[in-house]
Formats: structure tokens, C-alpha cells, sequence
């Protein structure tokens, strides 16, 4: 395909050591000629090189920066199309100014994530990988980080496309049906149509399967810590958090914003909720109480509700038992190093079967024993993300369920004796599902919208 | 010189398209190609040239990341060592991962500054130049950038290093005499050091002469809009950004925390002083009275005393203009397209020879006419940055001062007919005042710490 050439800025804004202004189209190599003096012409330079000198502003010749350019030609670049990438001291002013320069020559400032949508508009990516770039980018685990390689590489995208070339022999052995009549095969047609059908279902339900922990791992586990006041609840944040450090790295100067809110605990990022509130309570007493612990509770995947063993329950641990029932939960029965105020067997009747783990944050104890509890809770022992194919994103999530229940109408309608041609319409919807998630059948305001979520120069 | 192999993220942290992971030392390469399988081998392919493939966890051969790998072998480089670049995918995880698998290989995480600091201990770059770079990053404006990029090109170390030279010539014919006293020609010796200690003090004159402006290019003139509640302070404030935005670019995404507390006017960058204060006000009435304004005043350079045409002066307004008596002021007679209710001639009284420039913020005029004498007061016209060797660098002008003081001491130890080894003394003192500028005779310590304050992965 043919398109105008596009640059942005790909890295991070805000001042660092690099910042690089990427261009991508026809054009690329040219406009960086026009600005761009060195030892040699880019235009005259082997793709994949990288080459020192400055750039300058070219009406007065006046030299604007010390640079690297890298030259990369089609196809072999991010985009199949020329591309170079200006390497700047990476300050906010010369990055906007050498991106000004560039426009100036006749580039277009990229939309975001139109770099990645030229991949896949050149056919270098389907939707699916190009999801997955932006997972990798977005992800808060080392887990999230190979699910999302996993899809850069294709390999879900090589399954979907599998299913649809199955479920497409199906169709076209309806169509000969269709198209000669006379050769009337249609029980036959049917069988093979149904056969066809059953295999991707089945593979289907294999990929739904994965669809919670892969979604988990992409997003996070929505996570609330309640409890009365003065359990431990801050406690056990501070604990998760620690822990989460150890995992994540702790550079110096790194950003921790995206970061805080989440915790690594076994490879499952917990996404905390109210975290907030939890601190802001650290300082004096811990003034959370039920009313508060209600809200948190809304939009929990897993709760872990606190109680400490030195004091009697009391009606308002009654309450947020309540308030918890119907979620998935871990009870963290804190303060073991004290004394024991707390009814066990009164615990016992009121939460039922949820597990207990018993804990003592300021001696250290149990935190372990919580952290292997809330991983197995998600992951199942011995599955490992590397081996498996995790449907993780939403969008992909719904359209499989989308594909699987075309496919059950299909199933309804074959087994209700319908014309197979009735089938066959079933069949090539559920089709046109799957083809969606990898973008063969998406339609173009989809793909714009779903590229617009990236970020900038990518 | 020899030096381990240092490594770290050289993109602004944050989630962006493209993260870098730099490697600096003999290592880098023989690292790279632990974690890197592509086509080739790093260490088989020419220095300069880019290359695909992926990261492998080494161990247990799990793929970790897509990337680009830039190899760059000494001294051709920025450190003058062996480099890698590693390019991937710009998340918080995927950057830091691949930075400790670098470090997991046998590379130490870089300090602040350390990249640069090897360029400047392997002789690539003087002090002078190294600080030139950390100026691009933080410049704020583009004529900032230009001073900083003329640093960075060693104009101010050339120039340095010729002044040295010069003093060294003149220190070296003492040296004759000291050393062969038989040969008396104490007079010759003395008026040869006098002219060549007198070429150095005016050219050293002409630097400090660029201080001034250098250091406002470099830092920002600290400027106080003041003036009695509701005179149009947060108008003047909105329409200097807005004309600014229009000249540093406005782009979406990019970050505007570094720029907000500035304003690019004709090029010289105003550092608002309290603009919070300003803009706190703008929803009810503007509350900042006399005494905040006072405050405001306490490191204003340019103080912009904005006055309101169509009410009568107050003693408010002259207290303002006796607390800014002594700063350099631009008097702004705002709310010209109203009745004038304001008595001129008396306040001319009040104010003297500072200028008057009147303006209706909201029928946008005079607003050129300000910006105007803003940037005349600090620039001269038809002075360019691009032509002018500005010292900019806080400490580069202390050491300019104390080398001239130096030079005014053996002049005068000269003129009292003192020893011609007791004037040496001084002459040495400020060849090595000079050097300390280019780093030639800086002590570690200073070293460290002028690097330290660079930023990571630099």
C-alpha cells in the first residue's frame, strides 16, 4: 500500500539520556537528507546502519543538534516501509524541535499507534500481534510480559487463523452442495460440516479456558483488603508491596507510578484497590471502617479480609463477612504473635469454607503461605505461561464467545434438520467472528479505534 | 583507560513506543551475545549497524523480548568503548527485565552521568562539553539549545584551552629565567608575561560579558508579574503561555510539566516566580495582594508591576512600586480599551525612567509591544546566539571571575616591582582557575559530583 510519510516522537516524554524521533514512508530517508550531514548521504547508506553527524535547519544551515541516524529499509522494518530513526540527546525542547524540523520537510505528525497500524495495514502483523505490542508495552508482570510476546509472535493468531481455515472447508463443502444441487450430498455435506464445526468448538473452549487467568494477567486482579480498623490491614499492603519490589525491579529514577498500584505476588498482579485510603489511614489510626470496605468492594475479583486475633470478632467482622459472601475471598487472621481473643470455631461458622491463613506481619510470618494462596487461587500449580496460549484480551475474549455461540446455533439448526445452506449462514458468522480478532474481517472504524489507544510514536 | 562494563535505561522512564537499554565496556558486546539470537552473531558484525532478533532468558532459553540491537564498537561511540543498544518495546517491565538480564551477565547499572563521564575520562569530551550536554537535556528554549549545542561542540573549550596555552607561554619564559638566572632579563621576561596575562584578561572580559544573557539563556530569568487584585495579572500570565505554546510545540502527549513554569519571549525564557499564586486566583477574585507580591520579588530579575488604567492609583500601587524600586521593572498599564481613570503624571512621579507599555489583555493589544521590550531588555538586537560564544554555566563564570582576580593579582604584584616568580605564582593560579572549566585539573571530587547530577543512563 501506499502512504504519506509519518513521524513522531517514540520515546517517553520528559527529560532523559535519549529521545529518538522515528519517520516511517517513502519520504523518510529523503527528509533526513534534507536535514541530516555526515560522513555520507543517508540515501547512500546500507539499511540498517547507524550513523553519526548533526542535523541542521536547512534554509540558514543552521546546525541544530548532534545526532545518530539509524536507516532502515523496507521491508525489513517495524512498519515494511522506510524508516529512519533520529537518535537526540533527550531533552523535552530537542525532541519537539528535531520533530518540528522533520514536519517542516514534509512528514505528517503519526497518530498514535499508526506506526503499528502500517505494520498490520502492510501485512507485516495481524490485530492480534498488534494487540499484543501494546500489551507488552502496558504489562505489570514478567508473566503479563510473556503472554503478550507470546501474541506479538503470532502464536494465537496462528491458532485463530487455523480454526477459520477449518470452519472454511466446512462452508465450501456446503457450497458445492449449494452450487450443484443435482449431486445430492446434503447428509453427507452435513456430517462433514458438523465434524468441521466440533473440532474448532472444542479448541474454542480450550482458549476460553485460559481467557480468566490470561485476562488476570494482562489487567491485574482487582484486590481489596478489608477489614476493621487496626487489623493490619496497612500492614499487609506494606508487606505485599515489599515483596512486589523484590520482583519488579527497583532502579533508581525508574517511575513507579504505573507500578504502585500493583503487586507481583507469584506472577499474579494484584491490581489493589482503594490503596489510597489505606495509607492515608497509616499515619494516625486506621479509620477505615465497613462503610468504606463496602465501596472497595464493588469491583473486587478476590477480597482479602482481615481480622486480628487478639480481640474478640465483633458484629461489624460480622458485617463485612456479609459484605464479602459471593466473592472470592481469603481470610488473613493477623496478630498471631499476641495473644488469642478470637472465637476460631465462631470464625468458622460465620465464613464457612473460605481458607484461613493465619499471619503475624510485624514478626514476618505467613506472608508466604498468603502469597502461595492467592497464586493458587488463579493459577493452577505446574501451568506455566510459557508453555500455554492465554486468551487475555477483552476483545478477543468476546468474540470467541461471540464465534462459539454462532457455532452452537449452527449446532441447533443442523441438529433441527434446517437446509444446510441455513447452516452454513452460522457457520460463516462464527467465521467472521474469529477472522475479527485477527483482523481479517474487522471492520476500519474498529481498527482505527483500537489503534488510537496506543501510545505516540509507536 | 580501563573500565568495567556499565549498563542502564536511557529513555525517560514511563511507558512509551521505544525503551533503550545502553551497555558501555569491553563486555558489552561478548553480553549481548549471551542474550541475543538473530542472524548473526554481535560479535561477528560490523560496528554501527542494527540488528533483529530476540532476548533469551540465557539459562533456561525462554524468549523474553523482540528487539533491535544497534552494535557500536570504540572508539567510534559516545563513551568511546564498546556499546550496545538494545531497543525494545517501550513498558516499565519489558525496560527494567531487560536491564537486569543485562546485569545478571556480568554488567554493573551505571550511576547518573556515568556514560558521560567516560566520554570525558577517555578524552572524547572536556568538563566544559560534558556540561554542555546536560544543558541540551534541560535546555528550554531553542536558543538555549544553541548555546548548550555550541558547548557541546567544544567552542568554549577551544577557546578556554587557547587561553591556557597563552598563560602557560608566558609562565614558561619565567621558567627560562628562574632557571638560568645567570641570564638576566628579568625586565623582558616580566613585560612578555604582562602582555600575554593582559590578552587573556580581555578576552576573559568578553566571556563574563556573555554571562549574563548565557546564564538567563541557560536558566530562565526569574520574572514576578505583581500588581494590585484584579489589574489583569492572570491575563498577562495566560497570554504569555499562549504565545509561548505557540513557539515551543504543542504536541500532544509530550509532557508540559518542565515547560509550564516557563515562557519562551522572543526566545529569552521567563521562569514564572508563584505563578500557582496567580493562577489560584483565577476563579473568584485575585486575592494576591501587596504582601505576596513583596515575597514574589525576593529572587525576580524582571519584575512586570501591572497596573489597571481605568481605576484611579492607590497607596497599594505605590507600595508596589517602592517594593520593586532597585529590580529591573516593566511597568504594564493594562485595560486600555476602558475609560482611563488613571492619573499617568503621577504615576510617572512615581515610577521615574521605567518603562510604560500599555496594553488591553482582552482586546490582545500591546502584547507584541511587550514581548518587545522584554527580550530588548536582555538582548541586544542584532545579537545571535548563533554567532556568540556564551559562557551560560554558573560555575564556568565563577572560575572566569576568580582566573581574572588571579590575573589582577600578578598585575599588580608586577607593577609593585615584586619577584617575577611571585607573579608566576598568580598566572599559575588562574592557568589552573581555566583548566578547571575544561576538567584539565579539576579534582575527582568535583568530577563526581558535577556527573552526579546528571541523569540516569546518560
Amino acid at each position: 500500500m501506499e502512504f504519506d510519510t509519518i513521524a513522531a516522537i517514540s520515546t517517553p516524554p520528559g527529560e532523559g539520556a535519549i529521545a529518538i524521533i522515528r519517520v516511517s514512508g517513502d519520504q523518510a530517508v529523503e527528509i533526513g537528507d534534507r536535514l541530516y550531514r555526515g560522513k555520507n548521504k543517508l540515501q547512500a547508506v546500507e539499511s540498517h546502519t547507524i550513523h553519526y553527524g548533526h542535523l541542521y535547519q536547512p534554509e540558514q544551515e543552521v546546525k541544530i543538534e548532534e545526532v545518530m541516524v539509524s536507516v532502515l529499509r523496507a521491508p525489513r522494518t517495524f512498519t515494511r516501509e522506510d524508516m529512519i530513526e533520529i537518535n537526540v540527546h533527550g531533552g523535552v525542547v530537542s525532541a519537539d524541535r528535531i520533530l518540528q524540523l522533520v514536519l517542516s520537510q514534509g512528514a505528517r505528525l503519526a497518530e498514535p499507534g499508526e506506526f503499528t497500524k502500517r505494520a498490520f495495514l502492510n501485512g507485516r502483523i495481524d490485530l492480534s500481534q498488534a494487540e499484543g505490542v501494546m500489551d507488552m508495552i502496558r504489562a505489570k508482570t514478567d508473566r503479563a510480559m510473556n503472554v503478550a510476546m507470546k501474541q506479538v509472535e503470532g502464536r494465537l493468531a496462528g491458532q485463530i487463523k487455523r480454526l477459520r481455515q477449518q470452519l472454511l472447508e466446512g462452508i465450501a463443502s456446503v457450497e458445492v452442495n449449494i452450487d450443484y444441487p443435482e449431486y445430492d450430498a446434503d447428509a453427507v455435506t452435513l456430517q462433514h460440516l458438523l465434524e468441521q464445526i466440533h473440532a474448532v468448538d472444542r479448541e474454542i473452549d480450550e482458549l476460553l479456558q485460559t481467557a480468566k487467568q490470561g485476562r488476570i494477567l494482562r489487567e491485574g486482579l482487582a484486590t481489596a483488603i478489608i477489614g476493621r480498623p487496626n487489623v493490619g490491614k496497612s500492614s499487609l499492603l506494606n508487606t505485599l508491596v515489599q515483596d512486589a519490589r523484590a520482583i519488579v525491579t527497583d532502579i533508581p529514577g525508574t517511575t513507579r507510578d504505573v507500578l504502585e498500584e500493583y503487586v507481583n505476588v507469584n506472577g499474579v498482579p494484584l491490581r489493589l484497590i482503594d490503596t489510597a485510603g489505606i495509607r492515608e489511614t497509616e499515619d494516625v489510626v486506621e479509620r477505615i471502617g465497613v462503610e468504606r470496605s463496602r465501596q472497595a468492594l464493588q469491583d473486587a475479583e478476590l477480597i482479602l479480609l482481615v481480622f486480628n486475633a487478639n480481640e474478640p470478632l465483633t458484629k461489624e467482622d460480622q458485617a463485612l463477612i456479609e459484605a464479602s459472601r459471593g466473592f472470592e475471598t481469603i481470610v488473613v487472621l493477623n496478630k498471631m504473635d499476641l495473644e488469642r481473643r478470637l472465637d476460631r470455631e465462631q470464625l468458622t461458622e460465620w465464613i464457612g469454607d473460605v481458607p484461613v491463613i493465619t499471619t503475624s506481619f510485624l514478626q514476618e510470618e505467613g506472608i508466604n503461605e498468603l502469597e502461595q494462596a492467592i497464586s493458587q487461587r488463579f493459577f493452577h500449580e505446574g501451568v506455566e505461561a510459557v508453555e500455554m496460549n492465554y486468551v487475555s484480551n477483552t476483545r478477543h475474549i468476546a468474540l470467541l464467545n461471540q464465534a462459539k455461540a454462532s457455532i452452537a446455533e449452527a449446532k441447533s439448526a443442523a441438529e433441527a434438520m434446517m437446509p444446510v445452506d441455513m447452516v452454513q449462514i452460522d457457520v460463516t458468522r462464527a467465521w467472521e467472528q474469529l477472522g475479527e480478532i485477527v483482523g481479517e474481517t474487522a471492520p476500519d472504524q474498529l481498527i482505527d479505534q483500537l489503534f488510537s489507544q496506543f501510545c505516540l510514536g509507536k
